[in-house]
């Protein structure tokens, strides 16, 4: 028997992390820690120094390479099979250390209800996951900029960078969290009157943040995205667009 | 000068409170804790208890009773007057218990960005808070049935259970999770092809959840609702609907 915990760490401010999530980490009998290539060895490396500093030198965590995603077809069937390819790293993991049975866990980078694949690849393993909830990296956004997501009773629409730029501004909602982002999709929006509050690396040391008028500061976001992205090798960044 | 604070504490689980929290509550000179009337007595109750574990007795704790909204009126407008009322609450007893100025802190349900009145109120008394972020309870919700909040690379509409109720299915989404509704707005739409993943008392040790078909689950829902809030005196619950 195989228990699985998929634990939300928060984005990147350690002290994020819940006690919930701490004795979780203890209870694990196997922490399945992936790294993700050299582009965003700053995850993997706040994967490991979470687990040093509640859990010691003694943790017993299994480093494995993530699969590649093959992006020459469709989006979502690439995905798909990706998913299926990490299914399966994770059961010759799982098999390998744990043959008896046991407690294993992933520690999920935010939350892992969010745009997080972890709950979809154990659904491919059979296993239903015990979920130990996290804070969003939406939460650390608004945190950082002191702002609320919602307007007073109105509704928000959580979407990717991929539905922006396709789609243009969904429909019923005056306020737009976007997720996902490969970068500028806002431009494919109107920007008269529209207000934007970006954020890369959240709750880390080098977190960045800009606010103000998108006609104003589109091209400064992509301009920072993009010598941000240089300068540490990766970036992950969201925004709350209003209007 | 006055520092404010606004600390997200999760949702019931005394575990789901991070490391920042607990230390931005040792760091408050000032802890205001508003006590909401006999019938939301255990959310006083948490935020007494949490605060207790980590600060012990001499936590310097003041309650203090908020005013009762003026229902009577229009609905943003009797919102907006209520939060009036509270900002001089606060300003209040800060003045009463901070005379030299110094560092006050109050305990946010959930996260400060969602559905929470605290941000709009603390800019009425022109203080731009330092936020907490904490685990909401959309997440808590999705970690208990262990369900991701979005399908693949698909869009989520956060709104209320006045606007199910007024306006039906939002336009442009598929997922639609539902806060702040008094009771059964999900009537309003039609029941078929859709699943509701339902939740109250999320977090605490009498969290009670439903999901499945919707047309199956409605009135199962309804008359839960009213039986748990008969027995515990309140009820805060909220939904997951996809289609």
């Amino acid at each position: 028997m195989i228990a699985l915990d998929l634990i939300g760490i928060g984005t990147g401010n350690p002290e994020h992390i819940t006690l919930a999530a701490i004795r979780a980490m203890h209870e694990a009998e196997l922490i399945l820690l992936p790294r993700k290539g050299e582009d965003k060895g700053d995850l993997a490396d706040l994967r490991r120094q979470i687990v040093a500093v509640h859990l010691g030198e003694a943790a017993p965590v299994v480093e494995f390479d993530l699969p590649v995603r093959d992006a020459s077809g469709g989006y979502i069937d690439g995905v798909n099979d990706w998913h299926d390819a990490i299914a399966a790293r994770w059961k010759h993991e799982i098999d390998a250390h744990l043959p008896q049975g046991g407690r294993v866990a992933l520690l999920v980078w935010g939350d892992p209800s969010l745009y997080d694949s972890t709950l979809r690849i154990a659904s491919r393993l059979g296993l239903t996951p015990r979920v130990v909830p996290g804070v969003t990296s939406l939460s650390v956004l608004t945190a950082a900029h002191a702002i609320p997501l919602n307007d007073l009773g109105a509704p928000v629409v959580i979407t990717t960078g991929r539905r922006l730029r396709d789609e243009g501004w969904p429909p019923g909602a005056d306020a737009v969290a976007v997720m996902l982002d490969a970068g500028g999709a806002f431009g494919a929006i109107d920007p008269a009157g529209v207000t934007i509050w970006w954020g890369a690396y959240l709750g880390m040391d080098h977190e960045a943040l800009i606010a103000g008028p998108l006609a104003d500061l589109a091209e400064l976001i992509v301009e920072t995205r993009a010598r941000l992205r240089a300068q540490h090798g990766w970036i992950m960044d969201i925004y709350l667009l209003k209007r």
